[in-house]
Protein backbone atom coordinates (compact mmCIF):
# COMPACT_ATOMS: atom_id res chain seq x y z
CA UNK A 1 0.00 0.00 0.00
CA UNK A 2 1.22 3.68 -0.67
CA UNK A 3 -1.12 6.77 0.37
CA UNK A 4 1.24 9.25 -1.85
CA UNK A 5 -0.67 10.91 -4.37
CA UNK A 6 0.38 10.43 -8.15
CA UNK A 7 1.79 13.72 -9.87
CA UNK A 8 0.54 14.53 -13.43
CA UNK A 9 1.72 17.59 -15.74
CA UNK A 10 1.25 19.05 -18.97
CA UNK A 11 2.69 22.07 -20.48
CA UNK A 12 -0.97 23.25 -19.99
CA UNK A 13 -4.50 21.93 -19.39
CA UNK A 14 -4.34 18.99 -21.53
CA UNK A 15 -2.80 16.81 -19.47
CA UNK A 16 -6.35 16.61 -17.75
CA UNK A 17 -7.43 13.91 -20.01
CA UNK A 18 -4.89 11.50 -18.15
CA UNK A 19 -6.20 12.33 -14.76
CA UNK A 20 -9.61 11.98 -15.89
CA UNK A 21 -8.74 8.12 -17.39
CA UNK A 22 -6.56 7.70 -14.20
CA UNK A 23 -9.79 8.85 -11.85
CA UNK A 24 -11.55 6.63 -13.74
CA UNK A 25 -9.17 3.53 -13.21
CA UNK A 26 -8.13 4.49 -9.75
CA UNK A 27 -11.21 6.48 -7.69
CA UNK A 28 -9.33 6.25 -4.42
CA UNK A 29 -5.94 7.72 -5.68
CA UNK A 30 -5.05 11.26 -4.55
CA UNK A 31 -3.48 13.34 -7.58
CA UNK A 32 -1.59 16.48 -7.59
CA UNK A 33 -1.95 18.22 -11.11
CA UNK A 34 0.33 20.65 -12.73
CA UNK A 35 -0.67 22.52 -16.01
CA UNK A 36 2.11 24.97 -17.12
CA UNK A 37 -0.14 27.45 -18.11
CA UNK A 38 2.30 30.79 -18.02
CA UNK A 39 4.60 29.14 -20.30
CA UNK A 40 2.73 26.61 -22.27
CA UNK A 41 3.07 26.11 -25.75
CA UNK A 42 6.29 23.30 -24.86
CA UNK A 43 6.02 21.85 -28.72
CA UNK A 44 7.33 24.69 -30.69
CA UNK A 45 10.69 25.79 -28.29
CA UNK A 46 14.03 24.57 -28.04
CA UNK A 47 15.05 20.68 -26.68
CA UNK A 48 16.78 22.78 -24.12
CA UNK A 49 14.10 24.97 -22.93
CA UNK A 50 11.80 21.74 -22.94
CA UNK A 51 14.55 19.90 -20.47
CA UNK A 52 14.67 23.03 -18.40
CA UNK A 53 11.02 23.42 -18.06
CA UNK A 54 10.76 19.30 -17.01
CA UNK A 55 13.39 19.76 -14.64
CA UNK A 56 11.24 22.58 -13.07
CA UNK A 57 7.90 20.80 -13.28
CA UNK A 58 8.81 17.79 -11.69
CA UNK A 59 10.68 18.85 -8.68
CA UNK A 60 7.58 21.40 -8.25
CA UNK A 61 5.53 18.01 -8.18
CA UNK A 62 7.94 16.06 -5.71
CA UNK A 63 7.74 18.57 -3.16
CA UNK A 64 4.20 16.92 -2.42
CA UNK A 65 5.78 13.57 -1.57
CA UNK A 66 4.55 12.20 -4.91
CA UNK A 67 5.26 8.36 -5.61
CA UNK A 68 5.12 8.56 -9.41
CA UNK A 69 4.35 11.17 -12.13
CA UNK A 70 2.99 11.35 -15.21
CA UNK A 71 4.79 12.97 -17.83
CA UNK A 72 1.28 13.41 -19.81
CA UNK A 73 2.96 15.74 -22.65
CA UNK A 74 3.53 14.29 -25.66
CA UNK A 75 6.39 16.78 -26.14
CA UNK A 76 8.35 16.20 -22.61
CA UNK A 77 7.69 12.29 -22.81
CA UNK A 78 9.18 12.58 -26.58
CA UNK A 79 12.03 14.93 -26.31
CA UNK A 80 12.91 15.73 -22.59
CA UNK A 81 11.51 12.89 -20.40
CA UNK A 82 14.93 10.16 -20.40
CA UNK A 83 17.21 13.69 -19.82
CA UNK A 84 15.72 14.37 -16.48
CA UNK A 85 13.88 11.60 -15.02
CA UNK A 86 16.99 9.99 -13.57
CA UNK A 87 17.62 13.06 -11.42
CA UNK A 88 14.33 12.20 -9.29
CA UNK A 89 13.66 9.40 -6.69
CA UNK A 90 10.38 8.58 -8.07
CA UNK A 91 9.56 6.60 -11.52
CA UNK A 92 8.50 8.70 -14.22
CA UNK A 93 5.91 7.67 -16.95
CA UNK A 94 5.82 9.54 -20.36
CA UNK A 95 2.70 8.98 -22.50
CA UNK A 96 4.88 7.90 -25.73
CA UNK A 97 6.11 4.53 -24.29
CA UNK A 98 2.51 3.77 -23.48
CA UNK A 99 1.48 4.86 -26.82
CA UNK A 100 4.40 2.95 -28.51
CA UNK A 101 3.56 -0.44 -27.09
CA UNK A 102 0.03 0.08 -27.33
CA UNK A 103 0.16 0.93 -31.60
CA UNK A 104 2.77 -2.14 -31.75
CA UNK A 105 0.21 -4.58 -30.23
CA UNK A 106 -2.68 -3.27 -32.72
CA UNK A 107 -1.14 -2.25 -35.85
CA UNK A 108 -1.55 -5.29 -38.44
CA UNK A 109 0.24 -4.12 -41.36
CA UNK A 110 3.12 -2.76 -39.73
CA UNK A 111 2.23 0.51 -40.42
CA UNK A 112 1.89 2.66 -37.93
CA UNK A 113 1.37 6.67 -38.24
CA UNK A 114 2.34 9.37 -35.66
CA UNK A 115 1.23 12.87 -35.35
CA UNK A 116 2.59 15.50 -33.03
CA UNK A 117 4.12 18.52 -31.95
CA UNK A 118 7.19 20.06 -34.17
CA UNK A 119 9.60 18.85 -31.23
CA UNK A 120 7.78 15.54 -31.20
CA UNK A 121 8.51 14.67 -34.28
CA UNK A 122 11.60 15.61 -34.64
CA UNK A 123 12.86 13.99 -31.62
CA UNK A 124 12.68 10.66 -33.27
CA UNK A 125 11.31 9.20 -30.19
CA UNK A 126 8.31 7.03 -31.28
CA UNK A 127 10.57 5.40 -33.65
CA UNK A 128 12.44 4.60 -31.36
CA UNK A 129 10.27 2.76 -28.76
CA UNK A 130 7.73 1.17 -31.61
CA UNK A 131 11.09 -0.25 -33.30
CA UNK A 132 12.23 -1.31 -29.63
CA UNK A 133 8.31 -3.51 -29.68
CA UNK A 134 8.89 -4.63 -33.08
CA UNK A 135 11.92 -3.51 -35.36
CA UNK A 136 9.81 -3.79 -38.63
CA UNK A 137 7.36 -1.58 -38.35
CA UNK A 138 6.94 1.36 -40.36
CA UNK A 139 6.31 4.79 -39.07
CA UNK A 140 5.54 7.60 -40.71
CA UNK A 141 4.92 10.92 -38.80
CA UNK A 142 3.57 14.09 -39.91
CA UNK A 143 3.78 16.97 -37.12
CA UNK A 144 0.40 19.01 -36.69
CA UNK A 145 1.19 22.67 -35.34
CA UNK A 146 -2.05 24.17 -35.76
CA UNK A 147 -3.72 21.61 -34.30
CA UNK A 148 -3.07 23.15 -30.40
CA UNK A 149 -4.12 26.65 -31.54
CA UNK A 150 -7.26 25.70 -33.04
CA UNK A 151 -8.15 23.40 -30.58
CA UNK A 152 -8.08 25.99 -27.91
CA UNK A 153 -9.92 28.41 -29.82
CA UNK A 154 -12.69 26.35 -30.57
CA UNK A 155 -12.19 24.78 -33.77
CA UNK A 156 -13.04 21.54 -32.82
CA UNK A 157 -16.59 20.96 -34.65
CA UNK A 158 -17.38 18.97 -37.65
CA UNK A 159 -17.97 21.02 -40.90
CA UNK A 160 -15.68 24.18 -39.51
CA UNK A 161 -14.01 24.95 -42.53
CA UNK A 162 -10.64 25.68 -41.25
CA UNK A 163 -10.22 22.99 -38.75
CA UNK A 164 -11.38 20.55 -41.61
CA UNK A 165 -8.85 21.97 -44.35
CA UNK A 166 -5.87 21.78 -42.11
CA UNK A 167 -6.78 18.21 -40.88
CA UNK A 168 -7.19 16.80 -44.59
CA UNK A 169 -3.82 18.48 -44.98
CA UNK A 170 -2.24 16.96 -42.51
CA UNK A 171 -4.11 13.60 -42.26
CA UNK A 172 -3.92 12.96 -46.17
CA UNK A 173 -0.75 11.92 -46.17
CA UNK A 174 -0.96 9.51 -43.60
CA UNK A 175 -3.86 7.93 -44.79
CA UNK A 176 -1.81 7.41 -48.37
CA UNK A 177 1.02 6.04 -46.65
CA UNK A 178 -1.64 3.41 -45.62
CA UNK A 179 -1.35 3.61 -42.01
CA UNK A 180 -3.66 1.11 -39.80
CA UNK A 181 -2.82 2.80 -36.74
CA UNK A 182 -2.67 6.16 -35.72
CA UNK A 183 -0.76 7.65 -32.66
CA UNK A 184 -2.30 10.82 -31.61
CA UNK A 185 0.85 12.56 -30.15
CA UNK A 186 -0.93 15.32 -28.30
CA UNK A 187 -2.90 15.65 -25.72
CA UNK A 188 -5.15 18.16 -27.14
CA UNK A 189 -5.85 15.91 -30.44
CA UNK A 190 -8.23 13.51 -28.87
CA UNK A 191 -10.43 16.40 -28.69
CA UNK A 192 -11.04 16.10 -32.43
CA UNK A 193 -10.57 12.37 -32.44
CA UNK A 194 -13.94 12.28 -34.28
CA UNK A 195 -12.64 14.81 -37.20
CA UNK A 196 -8.75 13.18 -37.18
CA UNK A 197 -11.18 9.32 -37.63
CA UNK A 198 -13.52 10.85 -40.44
CA UNK A 199 -10.14 11.65 -42.46
CA UNK A 200 -8.25 8.76 -41.73
CA UNK A 201 -11.27 6.12 -42.08
CA UNK A 202 -12.79 3.69 -40.43
CA UNK A 203 -10.00 0.83 -40.74
CA UNK A 204 -8.12 3.06 -38.75
CA UNK A 205 -7.12 2.64 -35.42
CA UNK A 206 -6.97 5.67 -33.08
CA UNK A 207 -4.16 5.64 -30.10
CA UNK A 208 -5.02 7.62 -27.11
CA UNK A 209 -1.23 7.93 -25.64
CA UNK A 210 -2.71 9.80 -22.27
CA UNK A 211 -5.85 7.18 -21.68
CA UNK A 212 -2.86 4.38 -22.58
CA UNK A 213 -0.05 6.04 -19.87
CA UNK A 214 -3.03 6.31 -17.24
CA UNK A 215 -3.78 2.30 -17.77
CA UNK A 216 -0.42 1.29 -17.99
CA UNK A 217 0.57 2.97 -14.70
CA UNK A 218 -2.68 1.68 -12.84
CA UNK A 219 -1.36 -1.87 -14.37
CA UNK A 220 2.03 -1.30 -12.09
CA UNK A 221 0.92 0.24 -8.82
CA UNK A 222 -1.35 -2.93 -9.41
CA UNK A 223 1.66 -5.56 -9.46
CA UNK A 224 3.80 -3.17 -6.90
CA UNK A 225 1.66 -3.23 -4.32
CA UNK A 226 1.32 0.38 -4.98
CA UNK A 227 -1.94 1.29 -4.80
CA UNK A 228 -3.18 3.88 -2.16
CA UNK A 229 -5.77 1.70 0.22
CA UNK A 230 -8.80 3.61 -0.28
CA UNK A 231 -11.22 2.49 -2.77
CA UNK A 232 -12.70 5.85 -3.66
CA UNK A 233 -12.97 9.77 -2.50
CA UNK A 234 -9.35 10.61 -4.48
CA UNK A 235 -9.14 13.85 -4.35
CA UNK A 236 -7.60 16.44 -7.07
CA UNK A 237 -5.34 19.68 -6.46
CA UNK A 238 -4.47 21.68 -9.93
CA UNK A 239 -1.99 24.07 -9.84
CA UNK A 240 -1.29 26.07 -13.09
CA UNK A 241 1.57 28.85 -13.59
CA UNK A 242 -1.12 31.00 -15.06
CA UNK A 243 -3.57 32.82 -13.76
CA UNK A 244 -6.63 30.56 -12.42
CA UNK A 245 -9.36 33.16 -14.48
CA UNK A 246 -9.92 31.64 -17.22
CA UNK A 247 -8.71 27.51 -15.89
CA UNK A 248 -12.41 25.96 -15.66
CA UNK A 249 -13.45 26.97 -19.32
CA UNK A 250 -10.51 25.65 -21.02
CA UNK A 251 -9.83 22.21 -18.08
CA UNK A 252 -14.12 21.28 -19.14
CA UNK A 253 -12.74 20.89 -22.85
CA UNK A 254 -10.78 18.15 -21.69
CA UNK A 255 -12.88 16.92 -18.60
CA UNK A 256 -16.25 16.08 -19.31
CA UNK A 257 -17.18 16.59 -15.07
CA UNK A 258 -16.98 19.57 -12.93
CA UNK A 259 -13.65 19.90 -11.14
CA UNK A 260 -13.21 18.32 -7.98
CA UNK A 261 -10.77 19.80 -6.17
CA UNK A 262 -9.41 23.47 -5.82
CA UNK A 263 -7.18 25.39 -8.20
CA UNK A 264 -3.78 27.48 -7.30
CA UNK A 265 -1.47 29.58 -8.89
CA UNK A 266 2.52 28.87 -8.43
CA UNK A 267 5.60 30.67 -9.90
CA UNK A 268 8.35 27.89 -11.13
CA UNK A 269 11.63 30.07 -10.44
CA UNK A 270 12.80 28.87 -7.58
CA UNK A 271 12.02 25.26 -8.67
CA UNK B 1 23.63 63.81 -27.78
CA UNK B 2 23.53 60.53 -26.02
CA UNK B 3 25.22 57.32 -27.46
CA UNK B 4 23.29 54.90 -25.34
CA UNK B 5 21.76 51.94 -27.45
CA UNK B 6 18.31 51.74 -27.86
CA UNK B 7 15.97 48.79 -26.16
CA UNK B 8 13.21 46.96 -28.15
CA UNK B 9 12.18 44.08 -27.08
CA UNK B 10 8.65 41.86 -27.81
CA UNK B 11 7.26 38.52 -26.82
CA UNK B 12 8.61 37.39 -29.85
CA UNK B 13 10.18 38.24 -32.89
CA UNK B 14 7.06 40.49 -34.03
CA UNK B 15 9.18 43.29 -32.96
CA UNK B 16 11.93 42.92 -34.96
CA UNK B 17 9.71 45.02 -38.19
CA UNK B 18 10.13 47.95 -34.99
CA UNK B 19 14.14 47.02 -35.21
CA UNK B 20 13.75 47.38 -38.71
CA UNK B 21 12.10 50.82 -39.12
CA UNK B 22 14.05 52.39 -36.45
CA UNK B 23 17.56 51.25 -38.36
CA UNK B 24 15.61 53.26 -41.20
CA UNK B 25 15.23 56.46 -39.60
CA UNK B 26 18.17 56.31 -37.30
CA UNK B 27 20.62 54.10 -38.91
CA UNK B 28 23.33 55.27 -36.39
CA UNK B 29 21.60 54.20 -33.48
CA UNK B 30 22.98 51.24 -31.68
CA UNK B 31 19.75 48.85 -30.48
CA UNK B 32 19.43 45.73 -27.82
CA UNK B 33 16.61 43.64 -29.39
CA UNK B 34 14.83 41.12 -26.77
CA UNK B 35 12.34 38.54 -27.91
CA UNK B 36 10.80 36.30 -25.42
CA UNK B 37 10.88 33.27 -27.29
CA UNK B 38 11.29 30.80 -24.47
CA UNK B 39 7.36 32.00 -22.92
CA UNK B 40 5.62 33.67 -26.42
CA UNK B 41 3.15 34.32 -26.56
CA UNK B 42 1.93 36.78 -23.86
CA UNK B 43 -1.96 37.53 -25.79
CA UNK B 44 -3.54 34.16 -24.32
CA UNK B 45 -1.74 34.56 -20.90
CA UNK B 46 -3.73 36.66 -17.57
CA UNK B 47 -2.43 40.59 -17.10
CA UNK B 48 -0.69 39.17 -14.02
CA UNK B 49 1.62 37.22 -16.08
CA UNK B 50 2.18 39.40 -18.65
CA UNK B 51 2.93 42.08 -15.88
CA UNK B 52 5.46 39.88 -14.41
CA UNK B 53 7.42 39.27 -17.62
CA UNK B 54 7.57 42.79 -19.12
CA UNK B 55 9.28 44.06 -15.62
CA UNK B 56 11.80 41.07 -15.93
CA UNK B 57 12.18 41.93 -20.22
CA UNK B 58 12.83 45.87 -19.03
CA UNK B 59 15.15 44.96 -16.70
CA UNK B 60 17.13 42.62 -18.73
CA UNK B 61 17.43 45.78 -20.98
CA UNK B 62 18.00 48.11 -18.99
CA UNK B 63 21.64 46.08 -18.03
CA UNK B 64 22.51 47.60 -21.20
CA UNK B 65 22.78 51.33 -19.83
CA UNK B 66 20.11 51.70 -22.67
CA UNK B 67 18.76 55.49 -22.79
CA UNK B 68 15.25 54.34 -24.11
CA UNK B 69 12.75 51.05 -24.08
CA UNK B 70 10.38 50.41 -26.96
CA UNK B 71 7.30 47.92 -26.17
CA UNK B 72 7.15 46.71 -29.51
CA UNK B 73 4.62 43.94 -28.48
CA UNK B 74 1.34 45.19 -29.07
CA UNK B 75 -0.40 42.84 -25.82
CA UNK B 76 2.63 44.78 -23.47
CA UNK B 77 1.84 48.20 -24.45
CA UNK B 78 -1.79 47.65 -23.81
CA UNK B 79 -1.81 45.78 -20.81
CA UNK B 80 1.34 45.49 -18.63
CA UNK B 81 3.77 48.62 -19.68
CA UNK B 82 1.81 51.72 -17.46
CA UNK B 83 2.16 49.24 -14.56
CA UNK B 84 6.05 48.72 -14.69
CA UNK B 85 7.25 51.81 -16.41
CA UNK B 86 7.41 53.66 -13.40
CA UNK B 87 9.65 51.04 -11.77
CA UNK B 88 12.73 52.13 -14.44
CA UNK B 89 14.93 55.47 -14.84
CA UNK B 90 14.66 55.85 -18.26
CA UNK B 91 11.53 56.39 -21.04
CA UNK B 92 9.29 53.48 -21.85
CA UNK B 93 7.50 53.78 -25.20
CA UNK B 94 4.57 51.72 -26.16
CA UNK B 95 3.45 50.78 -29.46
CA UNK B 96 -0.16 51.35 -28.52
CA UNK B 97 0.30 54.96 -27.51
CA UNK B 98 1.82 56.07 -31.04
CA UNK B 99 -0.55 54.08 -33.47
CA UNK B 100 -3.35 55.56 -31.49
CA UNK B 101 -2.46 59.22 -32.40
CA UNK B 102 -1.98 58.17 -35.73
CA UNK B 103 -4.80 56.69 -36.20
CA UNK B 104 -6.81 59.53 -34.42
CA UNK B 105 -5.41 62.41 -36.93
CA UNK B 106 -6.21 59.74 -40.39
CA UNK B 107 -9.79 58.62 -40.03
CA UNK B 108 -12.18 60.82 -41.49
CA UNK B 109 -15.40 59.10 -40.46
CA UNK B 110 -14.19 58.61 -36.85
CA UNK B 111 -14.47 55.11 -36.55
CA UNK B 112 -11.90 53.36 -35.97
CA UNK B 113 -11.20 49.35 -36.15
CA UNK B 114 -8.53 47.70 -34.11
CA UNK B 115 -7.38 44.24 -33.79
CA UNK B 116 -5.07 42.33 -31.57
CA UNK B 117 -4.25 39.59 -29.22
CA UNK B 118 -7.49 38.71 -26.72
CA UNK B 119 -5.08 40.65 -24.02
CA UNK B 120 -5.30 43.78 -25.62
CA UNK B 121 -8.68 44.22 -26.82
CA UNK B 122 -9.71 42.68 -23.32
CA UNK B 123 -7.53 45.77 -21.91
CA UNK B 124 -9.28 48.17 -23.65
CA UNK B 125 -6.38 50.67 -23.42
CA UNK B 126 -6.51 51.60 -26.94
CA UNK B 127 -10.10 52.46 -26.49
CA UNK B 128 -8.72 54.88 -23.80
CA UNK B 129 -5.85 56.33 -26.07
CA UNK B 130 -7.74 57.40 -28.75
CA UNK B 131 -10.24 59.23 -26.42
CA UNK B 132 -7.93 61.43 -25.70
CA UNK B 133 -7.02 62.62 -28.16
CA UNK B 134 -10.58 62.32 -30.16
CA UNK B 135 -13.92 61.82 -27.44
CA UNK B 136 -16.36 61.32 -30.00
CA UNK B 137 -14.28 58.46 -32.58
CA UNK B 138 -15.57 54.99 -32.47
CA UNK B 139 -13.42 52.10 -31.97
CA UNK B 140 -14.69 48.49 -32.70
CA UNK B 141 -12.37 46.06 -31.20
CA UNK B 142 -11.91 42.35 -32.93
CA UNK B 143 -9.69 39.57 -31.14
CA UNK B 144 -7.76 37.08 -33.62
CA UNK B 145 -6.13 34.95 -31.59
CA UNK B 146 -5.30 32.28 -34.57
CA UNK B 147 -3.32 34.82 -36.92
CA UNK B 148 -0.02 34.72 -34.79
CA UNK B 149 0.06 31.04 -34.66
CA UNK B 150 -0.82 31.04 -38.63
CA UNK B 151 1.72 33.46 -39.75
CA UNK B 152 4.66 31.61 -37.30
CA UNK B 153 3.30 28.68 -39.60
CA UNK B 154 3.50 30.30 -42.97
CA UNK B 155 0.12 30.46 -43.88
CA UNK B 156 0.21 34.62 -44.95
CA UNK B 157 0.05 33.92 -49.10
CA UNK B 158 -3.35 35.29 -50.89
CA UNK B 159 -5.36 32.21 -51.79
CA UNK B 160 -4.36 29.92 -49.02
CA UNK B 161 -8.00 28.94 -47.77
CA UNK B 162 -7.27 28.67 -43.63
CA UNK B 163 -5.71 32.30 -43.38
CA UNK B 164 -8.56 33.25 -46.19
CA UNK B 165 -11.35 32.01 -44.23
CA UNK B 166 -10.02 33.28 -40.59
CA UNK B 167 -9.21 36.74 -41.85
CA UNK B 168 -12.39 36.95 -43.28
CA UNK B 169 -14.55 36.04 -40.39
CA UNK B 170 -12.46 38.35 -37.92
CA UNK B 171 -12.42 41.43 -39.91
CA UNK B 172 -16.06 41.14 -42.09
CA UNK B 173 -17.52 42.71 -38.83
CA UNK B 174 -15.01 45.30 -38.92
CA UNK B 175 -15.89 46.39 -42.38
CA UNK B 176 -19.79 46.22 -41.95
CA UNK B 177 -19.42 48.77 -39.08
CA UNK B 178 -18.09 50.98 -41.72
CA UNK B 179 -14.37 51.90 -40.03
CA UNK B 180 -12.28 53.56 -42.51
CA UNK B 181 -8.81 53.01 -40.46
CA UNK B 182 -7.58 49.77 -39.14
CA UNK B 183 -5.14 49.17 -36.22
CA UNK B 184 -3.23 46.53 -36.60
CA UNK B 185 -2.46 46.13 -33.06
CA UNK B 186 -0.27 43.03 -32.89
CA UNK B 187 3.17 42.80 -34.69
CA UNK B 188 2.42 39.82 -36.39
CA UNK B 189 -0.28 41.33 -38.32
CA UNK B 190 1.53 43.74 -40.65
CA UNK B 191 3.12 40.45 -42.28
CA UNK B 192 -0.37 39.54 -43.70
CA UNK B 193 -1.77 43.58 -44.87
CA UNK B 194 -2.29 42.48 -48.04
CA UNK B 195 -4.58 39.99 -47.01
CA UNK B 196 -5.98 42.13 -44.22
CA UNK B 197 -6.30 45.29 -46.61
CA UNK B 198 -8.02 43.58 -49.72
CA UNK B 199 -11.09 42.07 -47.00
CA UNK B 200 -11.45 45.52 -45.34
CA UNK B 201 -11.36 47.57 -48.78
CA UNK B 202 -9.10 49.90 -50.56
CA UNK B 203 -10.87 52.56 -48.48
CA UNK B 204 -9.62 51.76 -45.04
CA UNK B 205 -5.81 52.78 -43.82
CA UNK B 206 -4.11 50.49 -42.32
CA UNK B 207 -1.96 51.70 -39.07
CA UNK B 208 1.33 49.51 -38.06
CA UNK B 209 2.10 50.40 -34.64
CA UNK B 210 5.51 49.44 -34.51
CA UNK B 211 6.49 51.64 -37.57
CA UNK B 212 4.61 54.17 -35.69
CA UNK B 213 6.26 54.21 -32.46
CA UNK B 214 9.73 53.66 -34.00
CA UNK B 215 8.87 57.20 -35.92
CA UNK B 216 7.68 58.98 -32.77
CA UNK B 217 10.97 58.16 -30.60
CA UNK B 218 13.05 59.09 -33.32
CA UNK B 219 11.23 62.55 -33.47
CA UNK B 220 11.24 62.79 -29.41
CA UNK B 221 15.42 61.80 -29.47
CA UNK B 222 15.84 64.40 -32.03
CA UNK B 223 13.71 67.12 -30.27
CA UNK B 224 15.51 66.58 -26.76
CA UNK B 225 18.87 66.17 -28.32
CA UNK B 226 19.01 62.16 -27.63
CA UNK B 227 20.09 60.96 -30.32
CA UNK B 228 23.52 59.15 -31.12
CA UNK B 229 26.51 61.43 -32.19
CA UNK B 230 26.94 58.51 -35.29
CA UNK B 231 24.89 58.81 -38.39
CA UNK B 232 25.58 55.68 -39.94
CA UNK B 233 26.75 52.62 -38.60
CA UNK B 234 24.84 51.55 -35.63
CA UNK B 235 25.07 48.27 -33.95
CA UNK B 236 22.46 45.40 -33.58
CA UNK B 237 22.80 42.93 -30.67
CA UNK B 238 19.98 40.37 -30.37
CA UNK B 239 18.98 38.52 -27.28
CA UNK B 240 16.27 35.38 -26.88
CA UNK B 241 15.35 33.36 -24.03
CA UNK B 242 14.54 30.09 -26.10
CA UNK B 243 17.71 28.40 -28.39
CA UNK B 244 19.12 30.89 -31.11
CA UNK B 245 18.40 27.74 -33.78
CA UNK B 246 15.75 28.82 -35.68
CA UNK B 247 16.10 32.16 -35.12
CA UNK B 248 17.26 33.12 -38.50
CA UNK B 249 14.03 31.05 -40.32
CA UNK B 250 11.41 33.03 -38.06
CA UNK B 251 13.76 36.74 -37.99
CA UNK B 252 13.25 36.94 -41.76
CA UNK B 253 9.87 36.77 -42.13
CA UNK B 254 10.13 40.42 -40.24
CA UNK B 255 12.89 41.76 -41.36
CA UNK B 256 13.75 41.67 -44.97
CA UNK B 257 17.89 41.82 -44.67
CA UNK B 258 20.13 39.58 -43.14
CA UNK B 259 20.84 39.92 -39.53
CA UNK B 260 23.55 42.42 -39.00
CA UNK B 261 24.70 41.79 -35.52
CA UNK B 262 24.93 38.22 -33.29
CA UNK B 263 22.25 36.05 -31.46
CA UNK B 264 22.50 34.91 -28.02
CA UNK B 265 20.53 32.76 -25.60
CA UNK B 266 19.84 34.19 -22.24
CA UNK B 267 17.90 33.35 -19.14
CA UNK B 268 16.00 36.04 -17.20
CA UNK B 269 14.88 33.67 -14.23
CA UNK B 270 17.65 36.23 -12.42
CA UNK B 271 15.71 39.10 -13.38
Amino acid sequence: MDNRPIGVFDSGLGGLTAVKKLSQLLPGEDIVYFGDTGRVPYGSRSRETIIKYTRQDIAFLCSFNIKAVIAACGTVSTTSLDDVAGDFPIPCFGVARAAAVKAASVTKNGKIGLIGTTASIKSGKYEELIHACDPKAEVVGRACPLFVPLVENGRIHKGDAVIETVAREYLLPLREAGVDTLILGCTHYPIIAGIIGEIMGCGVTLVDPGAECAQFLAQRLAESDGLSEKNAGGRCAYYVSDSTEGFSRLASLFLDSDLAGDVKQVSLDTF
